[in-house]
């Protein structure tokens, strides 16, 4: 029985916090919004799924590891472009000084409310391109509406129509709204005493700027030739107007980014080896392909440094949403650090004898994104001698607890025995040893954890020197020699 | 041949460059003060330093793993005490506008001076405990000197008859400087769109408060009895006035934590317990014995919420530093938090139906600094057939790179034979190819990146199936079987 989609999201969020995989930060003072904590469970899935990438990303010839500051030179955001355009436009209502970001308020508009906007502000704008002749938003579908509707909005030269035309919100008057005006979503602080615009830095609102940066000293440390690529797992930090959907858009952040360095005549090969590995990624590690998908970037809607670019979108509970971004820069990113820094960023190929600015194909997955998506798809409810069995299907490799030690009765030897199992499988793995309560609840509680083998120390293993393992998503019970479990357990979890 | 002291910490810096360990963080834009990069070698090493501890720490019954974010809800830092203590005393040039931090100045005038400076304040320094009768300071040694020096500055009542006195190290001018005032060291931003002081966040200075804020979701979630602990890995940020030693002081930098949680009576067993366990754990991964020491705080210069205290240090080239501090906090934080959040922190204990608010036994270990210690540690010039050798003698699980794969010539199939050994061993340990140039140069450049094991691959190989290893510290080559070769770096890798 799949369980329902539209509330998934709330059980899994109740899920996350009662069994310790996430809570609010800061939740006794009522939480910061947008921010995060991981408890026991949620720190070991995170870790795991940061050293899978890890592991194949950079457990290879071509890719080499870094781990950049999160504060930076500022002369770096002016290269990267983030200081003049990583904004979002917000309207303040001059009434009540409620403030919105622009493009959502639109967002939350009904499509009647819609047209009975652009009716009142028609007048005023049949100078636009999209408008035409007559009334042509009677004929037009709700989402061609809502298209012309933003479309409007973000013309400088129409939306002052519009906006007159809304109502605030919060305070409910009309026509009270500012002209909407660029908020950066870098979060600024001040390094050393004097609170000056000489001593602002940022917290990095994406890691890829550290590799960037970066590029000739590793490349040079490392005697690495093009193509090769860097690849950094880290914290970024993003002032969201308007965080939502737990973990999927949040102000603090994990990433894990890679960005290769190309030969401009091998982009093309290049990026579409990395959009192929890195869709796969997710599918070993257990993910639904049928709710995995490609969203190529029509060329008309790429990133000014952007020549093709696709995201890696997982199916949530509320749509598709991105989890990862494939994508070609150019070599935009080298060229802007060259013009900015005065120092060279080109590479002469010893081979063909060929200097130039490298091409980048970058692919940036969220970890925190990809923490969620893995929690959310590995999530199952189903029936079990008419019980309701939670079961966290996760990949052993990325599954908190690899095994759980569960002596049958507390007596007869068995809690010594079962210890020193423990004590065994702990030298190598996340192992739990619980002996209270009945054993089908313990192992319920095991499956809500997601932990892939349960061993069971019974009157039996006494005798024999063997132990039951039972696998979590099959449920089966094997017999196994209690000197071999370690054995077992590397066999299942190593690729 | 022990390399000379003085000069150690220049060759590790120019070392950890060259070899891709640790770079300036923005380094093309002139590098941001107190901030560094991590390139290829030294994320390696800072991963296998933070894994240790991560699987000493928490991979056992009684202490679980936690990952809290870097903002926190403003309240915490109240209820710590870091918005009002967490200051450092600074001074300004009124004439130059020079700012300067008053114990660090302080410190920079040579005793002579020191002794000029007391004399001219002298008439008004007689009320001050420590002067006494006449010149006292005639007789003083220079230690003892600096000393009450140093105590009449933090005295607010006779600070200023030396204030007047001193010259300006910027401009020159005598007498002025500004009454101390106190700065505080946390990097402050602002979450939202407004800047204003109801939107104030701090990035955090320390990770503890994230555990103590957490204490009552992760007891609960993990349905923890005390004592138990909670373990974090994380970055802390201070405003550092002054950084210095390459990674010893620096803005941005990462902490290894763990706050044991135990009933009041128990707190001195536990801080004797993780005492003698947190030095050992530096010995076990092979830390000199001889350059370890405690540093016991006494008991009249503890912290205000410390009841016993003491600092781990290691002795760098410059002299000895904490690399890790063990505190009985007290019920100080969880007492400050319940009052703040109005949450109660008590815990009911079953077995002893006791209430009571826990104790904390916090171990605090710098991640960057025991990276420095241990980069510091391995660093040995040796004289091999005389020339010099470079070597870090890294301990093998900390060591970045764990084998090196080097075939002899490149013929006669052994390129091909070395690269299927090289993909066999990637499988699960980082290791490298390199097929270039003498073979010599090839082990120092892997002694210099302190590989523990370099598998060479010769004409032998291709006839009996077995490969030479060598060892780094002795060495020592030994012949073994090919296939055995992932079976022997396990064995050598795992505790």
């Amino acid at each position: 029985m799949a369980a329902k989609s539209s509330d998934v999201l709330e059980k899994i969020v109740s899920l996350a916090k009662r069994r310790g995989f996430v809570f609010q930060s800061s939740e006794i003072y009522g939480g910061l919004n947008g921010c995060w904590d991981y408890g026991s469970l949620g720190v070991e899935l995170l870790k795991n799924l940061k050293e899978e990438w890890w592991k194949f990303m950079t457990y290879r010839d071509d890719v080499e590891g870094l781990d950049a500051s999160i504060l930076m030179h500022p002369r770096t955001w002016e290269a990267s472009g983030h200081i003049e355009n990583f904004t979002d436009p917000l309207i303040d209502c001059k009434q009540c000084k409620a403030r919105f970001r622009l493009d959502i308020l639109a967002d939350s508009i009904a499509a009647k409310k819609q047209k009975k906007l652009l009716e009142a502000a028609s007048p005023k704008l049949s100078t636009h391109p999209m408008f035409g002749e007559g009334n042509p938003y009677n004929s037009l579908s709700e989402i061609e509406l809502a298209e012309l509707f933003n479309a409007l909005l973000e013309s400088k030269e129409h939306q002052l129509a519009l906006i007159e035309e809304l109502n605030c919100p919060s305070c409910g008057n009309k026509g009270t709204f500012t002209l909407p005006r660029n908020f950066n979503l870098m979060f600024k602080t001040f390094v050393g005493p004097v609170e000056d615009s000489g001593s602002v830095v940022y917290l990095r609102p994406e890691t890829a700027q550290g590799i960037f940066v970066n590029f000739l000293n590793v490349q040079t440390s490392a005697r690495q030739k093009v193509p090769f690529g860097i690849a950094q797992i880290g914290k970024a930090f993003r002032n969201e107007i308007n965080t939502k959907y737990f973990l999927f858009r949040t102000r603090e952040f994990e990433q894990m980014e890679m960005q290769f360095f190309v030969n401009p005549n091998a982009d093309k090969q290049w990026y579409d080896y990395w959009k192929a590995e890195r869709l796969q990624w997710f599918k070993d590690l257990g993910m639904s392909s049928d709710k995995l998908r490609y969203h190529d970037h029509p060329s008309d809607k790429l990133a000014h440094y952007a020549k093709e670019a696709t995201d890696i979108e997982y199916l949530f509970p509320f749509g598709w949403g991105e989890i990862e971004g494939i994508h070609n820069r150019t070599n935009f990113d080298l060229s802007r650090h060259e013009q900015f820094s005065g120092k060279s960023m080109k590479y002469f190929d010893e081979e063909s004898k060929e200097k130039f600015t490298p091409f980048i194909i970058e692919t940036s997955a969220g970890a925190s994104r990809s923490f969620m998506a893995f929690l959310v798809d590995s999530y199952r409810e189903e029936t079990v001698n008419d019980e309701l069995r939670v079961v966290l299907k996760l990949h052993p490799r990325l599954a908190p607890i690899k095994a759980a030690i569960l002596p049958l009765v507390n007596k007869d030897g068995m809690p010594e025995y079962s210890r020193k199992l423990e004590a065994d499988l702990r030298k190598r793995y996340k192992v739990f040893f619980d002996d209270k309560g009945a054993v089908g609840r313990r192992y319920r509680r095991q499956d809500e954890a997601g932990t892939p083998f349960a061993i069971t120390v019974d009157t039996d293993t006494m005798s024999s020197n063997t132990v039951t393992v039972r696998e979590r998503d099959s449920m089966q019970q094997e017999r196994i020699d209690a000197s071999k479990v370690s054995e077992y357990l590397f066999e299942k979890l190593t690729r």
